[in-house]
């Protein structure tokens, strides 16, 4: 496939290389003029800033921009290119529609990526949408050749996918940087928790999370959830969320297991 | 040193093997036939289930039972052993001072322990305390056999220790357990986060986690922090852990860079 990424940043940098044999890049857009060049440099395509100068013939266009450009970019993209073409946005959180076009798609691999650390796609989980049954065949048969992990995924069950990306990313995140606050406050170094967070992340691989919960709220251990708050008592906002989690853990139990989120 | 190691749970297990050769198991205690027989068979030492039959001239006793019941075996214990022996518990969570001997010590060894799985003790933080300075070498110098990373800590910090590893752990994992109900609601297998959950927990590994944090909280885009909140009004408990996790973001950026707790 003859492939248009518009958009030089992180996806579009670790995506490129994972290409293969199968699809070529034709060429490189980029509003920027010096990640334009880099990407095209390193891929050996010719590249532009200007969307009127993108090729209008190739078979898929990636679109991997911003959220709050995609719109207009993609307008802007689709008025003048082949209406046979596919088009796809990578934006987890973006419905589909946002593309008006025939062959509108989502190709979605669902990591963080950075520019500077070439990331294994076979391991990462893409989501594809195709608007046209052909949109679809072809973005499924692209996503299947760079992951060992494809799933079709309507827009509207994406939006959740993308609020449980937050939760157990994001907030997990934010749990570690609570910690390493509480830590670095009584001169303990964030790494000593390393192994911990690496065992807790590790033990999901195999076991339900539901079930691989520990702490005191799941032993409903009343005196240490108290005993916590209080040494928290410095930090309201801190207290208010060691409280609301120890409630979320306790809910999560009281009812039966693994409760869905109806 | 000679050891007795009082209780015969996970920690006791896992702990036993990674004595290695400068340290010899003399007896096993449990309260239980059964698990005093396993480890004593397995370390090829005698066993007992009798307190008042521990061997009273061992060099260090290890005191590895579940924190209810700490403060009732550490007195009945040293009311017969050798006030020059060293005796130590494992708890995170209990103080110092729930045993009472000139010799008292804390060997709190950072990580989750099972049965079944033998962990690398090399990689697991040993938190170190004692009440005298010959308990607290003696006891540095068995930590250091048995792993790279060793800590004195005093009583009051580990309390803290102890609360940070409560969210980097038990919150985080109720984040991956929020997230699966998520998924699973709309027929997303939880697997596909795994990629995401380990990058997440690799990052912090060569990045603060304050450093890493992303999402919509951290970029101000109250847009989709709305939109995310309204998907979960079905699940009230879910959708207040959202408000409050944000809030807690935003909070986090809002002072300055790595505030502490103060």
């Amino acid at each position: 496939m003859r492939i248009v990424l518009i958009g030089a940043g992180n996806l579009a940098t670790n995506l490129a290389p994972a290409l293969g044999s199968n699809h070529r890049v034709v060429q490189v857009w980029s509003r920027t003029e010096a990640s334009a060049q880099a990407l095209g440099h390193r891929l050996e395509c010719p590249f532009t800033t200007e969307l009127s100068q993108v090729v209008t013939d190739a078979d898929i266009y990636i679109i991997s921009v911003v959220d709050s450009a995609l719109s207009d970019i993609a307008r802007t993209l689709t008025e003048h290119i082949s209406q046979d073409a596919i088009v796809a946005h990578t934006a987890g959180s973006m419905p589909m529609s946002v593309i008006c076009h025939p062959n509108a798609g989502v190709f979605y691999p669902m990591q963080t990526f950075s520019r500077d650390k070439q990331v294994d796609f076979w391991d990462i989980p893409i989501f594809v949408e195709g608007h046209s049954p052909w949109a679809n065949k072809v973005l499924m048969e692209l996503a299947y050749d760079l992951s060992q992990s494809v799933y079709p995924l309507s827009s509207e069950d994406r939006r959740y996918l993308h609020v449980a990306a937050v939760f157990a990313c994001n907030f997990a995140n934010h749990c570690y940087d609570l910690s390493s606050r509480l830590l670095e406050a009584h001169g303990i170094p964030f790494s000593v928790m390393l192994p911990l967070i690496e065992e807790t992340a590790r033990k999901v691989h195999t076991l339900h999370p539901h079930d691989a919960q520990t702490g005191p709220a799941v032993r409903h251990d009343h005196n240490v959830m108290e005993r916590h708050a209080d040494m928290l008592a410095d930090n309201p906002d801190m207290q208010a969320l060691y409280r609301t989690m120890s409630q979320s853990i306790i809910s999560a139990f009281a009812s039966n297991d693994k409760p869905t989120n109806q």
